[in-house]
């Protein structure tokens, strides 16, 4: 026996075992099916990637965070740390070949090493659609009403989508605070995505003391403006309006025909990332508005450009998959992992053959079906119990002689024995 | 604009578009399903690990092609190369919440740094199952015929599992040619793996010139008993041979209850690796079998030693998930993308709403629904052309203010007008 290894994992990641893996899979299934039903094409790009690919995007301290490395090759090599980069490289090599608008899902994982907390992790699910190609409203109110279907399908309850406009905020600003550069409006933006977290004073005073050229008067109007009507808070006139009401307007009529999300305009959403340039939105739980934006995302206007010069506009957004796990968990809807319908125990090797030959035939009729491996009987039925299995057969060298076999219904304890093999399926549909 | 990166992958790496994403989630999604129904548990670990918990497991030059770095946090760490020495970290540390025997499935992307050629590439999908904590011939029926039942759901065409015993192996070595020490029956055991490839001549110049111990005559006789009669290769009251056919027979009777798998005895079935003690598995596609054997396995006396001093016996296998796209496409039954039920066109910008709530009512009815998002009609229809679409709904300010329609099929031509919005869901039904 050499040296013996102790079995650990690294800090921030983890196992999935069946109870985790049970609802991450129903989520996934349910993204997948209700995206392909919104005519959206599923797509992945390779975990690692050139680190110049990847490096320089996240902007921040997302460099510090990534996972790089020399590869066999002398490569500088990185694993991606979300989907938007891969897709903007996987859109610029294959534009040649891809039919514009293209509607994207992608679901997979990335990494972070960033400090893990409570439900975040250096490894996790991204799940992202996109709309490339095409730069209209019909493509905004696609991408968000389908995060509203999909998120609808989760049984998370009910949500609400805040949904803001770059473009309009930024007219807002020069209107209540005129003259700003481009690094003030940078700090600008990012001083309103605080407003929730410490309030409209603080915000005042962040900005007053922090942003050049900005007045208390003119803070404070503007975020006046945001927080309130989002619809007067410029012109009715202004031509952006005009078409952000629309958007909001169409979105609420879908949103009221099915589906628990309402979808709520609000100026304040700035979002910190700068590649932002027309809608943006947030989403959270009703129930759990404490655990932050389940689905985020908005309008660029050109996604390769790092790659390309053609210009690629785009919406999309991100479902933060682990997060809603841990929302179902905090609610207490997590879907659970449930035994089969029947565990078939095997009485004596004599009947083994026949034993296999009975969960054949219930497997092939689509009832899922466990069959007793360990070689005493007790044990089997001490397992078939644990592992919540619905009905347990019994059979042994006189059942196959008979084609026969027993039947107890572990719920109720109700037993009967010699039923006709012939009846087998029928007595499970 | 700042310098633009050339877009390109890792040489031995790969993005899936649509039209290999739609084979890989439906070959996924069956593998799942069935593996449900037969009562094995999914289950996932990190994608990376200690590199201590990885290293000098593969045996040869695996270790050489593992992704391994150090992390932010000085670690050295690794990405796994297989999903077989992560699941043994998973059970040492689990083992005692986990309920025994456990049936595993985990589906999971895998890298090595070895050289590409044609079908096999650094970063590929593996699709394990496992029965652990038993040893027993129930376990072994048990995998095999789950292995039977998912290969026959994938529309692969008629197959062969050949099974050989790596207990009975030795048993006819050690007849032949008594006396071998470990090593020598190790470098044995390697040199008749390569028996379909360069034929027993040269298998046997190989084993006499490079095995101490071995004669000619031996040999010989070795290969003539492994690669003949299976049953009659050693003595017939021999313990270990009355249980390899009585699994081989039982096997034998599920297959021909369903599925296109043929189960064969096969001796020379060897299996390159040192950790196999009981039975060992290959498999062909009847059609292609020059593409090697697309799911292999075997029985190991304990999985999880380096990491726990409690005894895990096991049996397990792998689908190998990409060189079966690889045949299906061979094949011409790689299953294809296929074009929205129907295409809601958008005639002008006022009908809008009214396109958006008939694309929300039959995506909702569960008819796949994409919808124009191009400013002009002729780009969009153009573009539901191009894209397979089905049917083709125009409507504009005119339609939506007489609730009704205009549908084109695009494969016959035929066109309708004023249709009533009520009758919508059923037009397609």
């Amino acid at each position: 026996m050499t040296d013996r290894v102790k079995p650990r994992k690294l800090k921030g990641f983890r196992d999935y075992p069946p109870e985790l893996m049970v609802p991450r899979q129903h989520l996934m299934d349910k993204m997948r099916h209700q995206a392909a039903l919104l005519g959206f094409q599923q797509i992945d790009t390779p975990a690692l990637e050139y680190g110049e690919t990847l490096l320089g995007q996240g902007g921040g301290d997302t460099d510090k965070e990534v996972y790089r490395f020399i590869d066999h090759g002398d490569r500088e090599v990185a694993l991606r740390f979300d989907l938007t980069v891969p897709f903007a490289r996987f859109v610029a090599e294959h534009q040649g070949t891809m039919l514009l608008p293209f509607k994207k899902l992608q679901i997979g994982l990335v990494w972070r090493g960033e400090k893990p907390q409570k439900g975040r992790y250096r490894e996790f699910y991204q799940c992202d659609l996109d709309i490339i190609g095409v730069d209209s409203e019909a493509a905004d109110i696609e991408i968000l009403g389908a995060f509203q279907t999909i998120l609808s399908d989760m049984n998370i309850g009910p949500f609400t989508i805040r949904v803001g406009n770059r473009g309009l905020l930024t007219a807002v600003i020069n209107e209540c605070l005129p003259g700003l550069d481009e690094k003030a409006i940078k700090s600008l933006l990012i001083a309103i995505d605080k407003l929730e977290k410490i309030g409209a004073d603080k915000v005042v005073h962040l900005m007053t003391t922090t942003i050049d050229g900005t007045t208390e008067a003119g803070t404070r109007q503007l975020i006046a403006k945001i927080t309130g009507d989002a619809f007067t808070a410029i012109a009715s006139d202004n031509a952006e309006l005009i078409k952000y009401r629309a958007t909001i307007e169409c979105l609420q009529a879908m949103a009221s025909l099915s589906g628990n999300g309402k979808i709520v305009p609000d100026l304040s959403i700035a979002r910190g990332l700068a590649y932002y340039t027309g809608i943006v939105f947030e989403t959270v739980l009703d129930e759990l508005p404490m655990f932050g934006s389940i689905c985020s995302g908005g309008r660029y206007n050109d996604l390769a450009s790092r790659f390309s010069s053609k210009e690629l506009p785009g919406v999309g957004g991100s479902i933060g998959l682990d997060r809603l796990i841990a929302c179902l968990e905090e609610l207490g809807r997590l879907p659970t992992c449930t035994g089969t319908e029947v565990f078939v125990a095997i009485a004596s090797d004599d009947g083994r053959p026949y034993a296999f030959e009975i969960a054949s035939v219930l497997r092939n009729a689509g009832i899922s079906t466990d069959i007793g491996m360990q070689k005493k009987l007790k044990k089997q039925f001490n397992f078939a119990d644990k592992s919540g299995a619905k009905h347990v057969i019994t059979v042994g060298g006189t059942e196959l002689e008979n084609r026969v076999y027993s039947l107890k219904t572990l719920a109720t304890g109700a037993e009967e024995r010699d039923l006709p093999f012939a009846g087998l399926v029928e007595k499970f549909k």
